[in-house]
This record gives C-alpha cells, sequence and structure tokens, in this order.
C-alpha cells in the first residue's frame, strides 16, 4: 500500500472534472467523539457513480488506499484512517440526488449522499413514509446508513437500513460499476451482493445510489411514556402491547431514572412530561384508520397494570404532547454527552436476557464507583449501556478503568449470545471485539471475501478487519 | 473433481456413525417437473452439523462434489446434478428438530430438515405465526426454503424466507462450522454472512439450522376475491387497500380467467366460488383486534368500485369460506400440471410495469398460438407466466417453439427492468438466463466469492454458476 502522494493525486486529478480533488477540510477528519484524529491526502468530492469508478480504478491501481465519508455521524470511527498509508478520502457530499420517486411501487430511488431527512421528507411528499429514523438524521447520508446498516427508532416495526433496502449500486474495488438499483421485492438471481455491501463499512465496495422501500404512513400515531417496576416488565408489556396491537408496535423504547436525572441536570429547560421512576418505556403505535389509539393505549396499560406490568403514565394527547416526548427522548444521548461517558456500549441481547444482562452489568459494575444510564431500543433487545463518573467526579478519574469496564460488560453480553455492536458497526473501535468475540469461521470466511473483493485491500483499510 | 467412488465412500463411511451413507432413493434423483434426471453415487443422511462437517471436510480434500437435498420441492433443479463427476448428495431429512421456541422473544431455532408446516404449527403452539407460507410446505425443509430465499403467499406483509431468518448454523465447504445462530434483532459485526448463504441455493455452505422470526397472529383475517377490469386496475386498488389498510394486507394474489377455466376443466369438483372474470385478486388482510374486517374489505371495495378498479366480489363470510378461496388460489399450480405447460416463468417486475408487461408479452406470444396463465402474487410484482397448448393442442406440438417462447418473455421482462426468477432461483435451469441477463460486476463478484469460500468447488456444482 502507498501513500496517495502528489504524483499518484495529479495523475488522477486529470482524469476527473475540475474542483473534484480538494484538500480535506476538518470536518472530514474528525468523527463525533473525537477518538479518531483523521488523515489523508487529499479528498475526493465525485458527483456520479463513473467519476467513483475512475476514482476507485486508480487506487485499485497504485495500491492507494480509499476511505469512504457519509455524513460523518458513525459512532465507531469508520469514517476516519489514523495510521497506515495516507489516503484518500472520498466523500458522497455531492451525490445527493432522489433520482426518483415511485409512490405507486412504494418506492424511492437515492444517491449515496442523500441526507436522510431529504428522503424522509421526499417520502412524506409523495404520502408514503421512510420509516428509518434517528437522531442524527439531519446530517445522515444513505450511503453511510447503508454501509452501516443503521438501526434507529423505529426498527421494531420496520427493520434496520437493511431491510428498507432493494436495490444498490455500488462501485467495487478496481472501479467497476454493479447496477444493481432494482426496484423489485423479490429477485431470485444469484448471490445477494446487496446484503454482503450493506453492513460491509465501505470495505468491499462503496454504495453510490440505493432504491428503498416506502411504506404507506399510518393514519395516526398513539404515544405514551409508561412507568414499570424493571425492564423484565417493560418487556412482557411488550408482549401484551403485540396481543392487543399486532404489528403496529412501531418503538418501545427503555429510558431509565438515570437519564432523567442526567436530562435534569444538563438541560434544565427541557419539558419532562413524565413521572419520576427508575425506569420508564416510550411506546408508540402506528394505526391504521378506525382504530382508536387512545383506546388501545388504555387497554395494554389496564392489562398491564393488571398484571403488575406498568405502575403509572402519561398518554400523548396531542401532537405537540407527542413530540415533547420524543424530543425528551432523543435528547438522552446530548445529555450523556454533556455529562461525559467513562465507556459506551451499543449491545444486543435476545430478549428474553436482557432484563438478567442489566442487573448483572450493574453489579459487576458497581465496584468501580460509576453510574449507568442505560436506555435505547428495548423491543429490538438493543441497550446502549453508557457508564459515567459517579456525581462529582470526572471521566478523567477513571482513565485506567474504561478497558475493563468494557472488557467486562461485553464479556457479559458474550455469555449472554448478545453482541457487541447492535446498530453502530464495528468501524475501527471495534476491531479487537470482533476478533474476541466473532465466531472464527465466519472471521476466516469474511477475509476471504475481503481478499477476492479487494485483492489490493484498497477499501477502508483497518475497518472492520485489520490491516 | 472425482467421483465418489467407492474408496472415498468406504472411508467416509468409517468416519460416521452406521448407516449414515446409503444408497440414493428415486426421491433423491429427481425434482417436481421431471426435467433433470438425478444421479449420485450415494447419499448421506447425517443427523448433526457435525456430521455434516465429516462429510464436507472428507468430500473437501478428495475433490467430490454434494449437492445437498432438502424437501426436493424446487423448481428449478437445484436438487439434481445431472452430469459432470458422480456426486454424494446430502439429505437433511434426518435434522427435523424444532430446537426452540421462545415465544417472548418471538424466536423459533430450527434444524434445517424441519418441515415448514411443522415450523408453521410449533409457532401455532406458542401463539405465534411464522408467516412463511407456499403450496409446497408440507414437504419442504427449511434449509432448503432459506438456501433458495423461498417467496409464497405472504411475502407483501412478511418478506421472503430471508426477512423472516435471524441467523444460521451452517457448514461450509472445508467443513469448518459456522455458528451464527443468534436471536438478535439487530447485530452489526461484521460481513452478513447469513444473508449470503441465504439464496446461494446451497453453493457456498450447508445451512444446518436457523433461527426464525416468529410474529403475532392477527387477530382475525379478512379475505375476499375481487374481479377487477384489468391488471392496473388491480395495481391501482392495491395501492388503495394500503391507505384504508396499511401494514395490514398480507396478500394480494392475481388470478387469470384463464386459470379459473383450467380449474373448471382439470377439478371440476372444485368449489369455485367466484364471479366470472378475466381477472381477479384475492385479498386478504390480518387485523389487529378492535378492526371490522367486513367493514374494511366493504370500505376498500366501494373505494375501489367509485374510481372504477372493481367489479364484483365475494368477501369470505366464514372460515370455510375463506379456505374455499385459498383452495381455489392453491389448486392453480396442480391444475396448470395437468393442462402441461410448454413453458413457465417465474418472473418479478417494478409494479408499475406490471400491467404493461402483460399486455405486451402476450401479444408477443400471440403468433405462437398457444394459452397464457398469468398468475400470482401480484403485490410483490411477482407473475407466474405460464405458456400452455392452445386448446386441442399438445406441449409436444410447441417442443421447438419453448425455447423462443422462455427468450421471448424474460427477453421483455429484462426490456422492463424484471427478473427473469423471481422466488424460485437459478438451480440449474436458469444458468444461462442469469449469463445474459445479470450484471457482469455482479457474476464476476459471484464467482469471486464462490472461489473464495469454495475453492475446490465442491458445492452444488452447476447450480447458479456454471461448472
Amino acid at each position: 500500500m502507498n501513500d496517495a502522494g502528489t504524483t499518484f493525486l495529479a495523475a488522477l486529478e486529470a482524469r476527473l472534472p475540475p474542483d473534484t480533488l480538494r484538500a480535506p477540510e476538518p470536518r472530514h477528519l474528525s468523527e463525533p467523539r473525537g477518538k479518531f484524529p483523521g488523515r489523508a491526502a487529499a479528498v475526493a468530492l465525485p458527483r456520479s457513480a463513473a467519476e467513483v469508478s475512475t476514482i476507485l480504478a486508480a487506487c485499485h491501481a497504485a495500491r492507494v488506499a480509499v476511505v469512504p465519508v457519509g455524513g460523518g455521524t458513525g459512532l465507531v470511527g469508520g469514517q476516519v484512517m489514523t495510521d497506515g498509508p495516507l489516503p484518500l478520502l472520498l466523500s458522497t457530499e455531492r451525490m445527493t440526488a432522489i433520482r426518483a420517486v415511485h409512490p405507486s411501487e412504494n418506492v424511492l430511488v437515492a444517491e449515496a449522499g442523500a441526507i436522510l431527512a431529504d428522503v424522509q421528507a421526499a417520502a412524506e411528499g409523495a404520502g408514503r413514509l421512510f420509516p428509518l429514523s434517528l437522531a442524527s438524521e439531519g446530517s445522515a447520508r444513505i450511503g453511510g446508513l447503508l454501509s452501516t446498516n443503521a438501526g434507529g427508532l423505529n426498527v421494531l416495526r420496520y427493520g434496520t437500513a437493511r431491510e428498507l433496502c432493494l436495490g444498490v449500486e455500488a462501485v467495487l474495488a478496481d472501479g467497476s460499476v454493479m447496477n444493481g438499483l432494482r426496484r423489485l421485492r423479490k429477485d431470485n438471481t444469484g448471490y445477494d451482493l446487496r446484503h454482503l455491501l450493506i453492513g460491509a463499512e465501505g470495505t468491499l465496495g462503496i454504495i453510490t445510489a440505493a432504491s428503498l422501500k416506502l411504506l404507506p404512513r399510518p393514519a395516526a400515531y398513539a404515544t405514551a411514556i409508561l412507568t414499570v417496576p424493571h425492564p423484565e416488565a417493560a418487556l412482557a408489556l411488550l408482549g401484551r402491547a403485540g396481543a392487543h396491537a399486532p404489528g403496529l408496535v412501531e418503538a418501545f423504547e427503555l429510558i431509565s431514572g438515570e437519564s432523567l436525572r442526567f436530562l435534569a441536570e444538563t438541560m434544565p429547560d427541557l419539558r419532562r412530561p413524565v413521572p419520576k421512576a427508575e425506569w420508564l418505556v416510550l411506546m408508540e403505535l402506528g394505526l391504521p384508520p378506525g382504530l382508536d389509539g387512545t383506546a388501545l393505549l388504555e387497554a395494554i396499560f389496564a392489562d398491564g397494570a393488571e398484571r403488575g406490568l406498568v405502575e403509572d403514565g402519561v398518554l400523548a394527547q396531542s401532537e405537540a404532547q407527542r413530540q415533547d416526548i420524543w424530543t425528551l427522548r432523543e435528547s438522552i444521548p446530548e445529555a450523556n454527552r454533556r455529562i461525559g461517558a467513562i465507556a459506551s456500549h451499543d449491545v444486543a441481547l435476545p430478549l428474553s436476557h436482557v432484563a438478567t444482562f442489566i442487573e448483572e452489568a450493574a453489579a459487576a459494575l458497581r465496584p468501580f464507583g460509576i453510574r449507568i444510564n442505560c436506555f435505547g431500543h428495548l423491543g429490538d433487545g438493543n441497550l446502549h449501556f453508557n457508564v459515567f463518573p459517579a456525581a462529582g467526579r470526572v471521566r478523567g478519574d477513571y482513565a485506567d478503568a474504561a478497558a475493563d469496564i468494557t472488557r467486562i460488560v461485553h464479556d457479559l453480553v458474550a455469555a449472554h449470545e448478545g453482541s457487541f455492536s447492535a446498530e453502530h458497526g464495528v468501524g475501527r473501535l471495534k476491531v479487537a471485539d470482533l476478533e474476541r468475540y466473532g465466531d472464527p469461521v465466519k472471521l476466516a470466511a469474511m477475509r476471504a471475501i475481503k481478499a477476492a473483493l479487494d485483492p489490493h485491500g484498497i477499501l477502508n483499510p483497518g475497518a472492520v478487519l485489520r490491516m
């Protein structure tokens, strides 16, 4: 592997339209948690798959590393290369077109640089729903969302990014362009390379466009925040909600008492329309016409209360109240940021192990003298199990303990047949975790596939798999 | 590649429990359409992934071909090898355990040889739904259903087999066992080999077990058969149904007048509770508690009638009537078999191209003097576009025309950005179609992956990719 040196860049520049290569800006070299200081020789800003092809073919021939950059919101350092040969960045920021909306097919075709909020808006403009929804939707781009198989708030009903993608156009390591932009619900014609590229974090190819599933918009939403005695009760309540409203539960989010205290401490002016409790769930139903959402929530509440699964609650009586509830939920990551985590974990567990895991992990970490804010997408078994300094102490006090804390949490996750990365991916942060916890046969197969599709290893080196 | 000769088989036999290797039975060497006469040296009947591992490791070392066999219901010859070195068959018929049902997680873990109907029953026994449903569900096995990414009747709401699988245990070509039997809704820890193996038709590994998604059972179904003026109206009606019942339409099947005539001719005693028409749709809604299905169907009908999309219809008033409607639909393939098709096509189209495709294909084939029975999963854009002799003529009269007919149909499908195999797969029947219509970059990547994961090419040689 070679640096993206001046001779290489000059030759590449001559093959591209003017102003395609630039000096990287700080935003191209950083990531939200500031753990990975990026470095690069230049950033390429292609306008089309053909230009991406020119760039990759040149990098492939010259053994130059390429790091794909989307909205830059990823939390595991997949978008920044901190060591090794000096890479070329490839940003999708100029490929933002929504190429087509097909309401009668429930399909939208977007380029990789399209911002999620713009895709959501285009779907809404056509009377449809693109259900992928997450805190960074105002800056995250479709290519990155697919490459990391993003999750978020509505996975419970609609699946992750993977499940919302019908096809991809992608450029492979040697510059060849795979046209897989099909708009079909069924297509059994050979290996599903779409699903191989989705979640590969730019290490097997660069997604340049995607055809995405749209859905009918629910006629109304019914939203509540409920206090529960413990997480196990919350999960039993989810089961009851599924019986009352099969297929209609869109979100089932866990909020902890610590979440509320962090919000009170860091954002005292935020409306917190919820009872005080150690455990709460935010439940939202997406309703067809003709179902009374309030009655349905009340029935779930009554059923849950009778079984001791729910104690108190607030049902949103207006869209404004619904937005207050969601703002509360979506402010938790910012509150966490202001408190300053020692270690953050994005874990998934089989649903029946979630409650035990939370208890065991809290007990195992107690000796460290920490606070835990455990929240997240409970309906998916996906917890953001984040660890903070005790009140009055600071992150720096725990510098020596952070790695041990993460090891304890991830070992416990593995013991419960869980995942050390539910929705954030591997990036550069969790390469060692993948080596430690991943199935060795799967890892060997991944390496074989990587070598087959990117024989010179130019695509996002060091992400997912060690260089 | 070598024959599975007597020396090889004797050595393998010594490493396996008694009675694991046998002479193949006729059922192991045939497929439903009788197009591919199979041949094999022996059939292995392993009881576990460990035994599958022993078998594949031996075949890998000796360069002996292995053909995986499930329920044998595949329609494209994926389960029979007609030429090349004499292979060993590997049947999953002894690996039928449902290892676990986790109702609180909505997960079921089944071995590859479990029959679909048994999995459905186990789900129902736990108060849950496993929604994969197709005509051969009484004999099709989970391993084959996943390896071919089976579709069927409820894809519109629940997706294909792929979307219903959370994880797989699989044995790779060299005998290594990949344990991917996770029960997680989110797991972004490296390349998604599950989705690579699903739909690979046993050419990249042999799935030995899978964790499957269960769903809440709808509280009730509302089912109707409706006559429509033409397929375009049917698709517009589907859009209206989505507005009235977002997310609740489980099935939207096209039935042609020819379907009804074939049924009348071949099964005169079958109840046909439907008005005569040239085009009909079977629509089924899966309802949450509290929604009146009859009122909902009537509202969709009234809306559609006002727009000229629907002309007449029968709403099932009882479970018996519902079953009559479904029996009618599910008898069409048997009626086709009795009439005797010249050529069958399992195609998918973007929804907005379906109606035009049907017209253009019928016009293009008219000079052949044939009958067309076009039916199938209209809501998925998946048509079974099957071509039959004119009344009074027989299949043999068209022997010279069959290939031309298929070429015309598939060329037209390709022109409409469709797929020549929506749900049946490639097998051995459609290898040339994949070469003709497949994206060349995708094909090259498929070959690279095949060579990386199965370097000696022992797994199902000749299926999907040419040997």
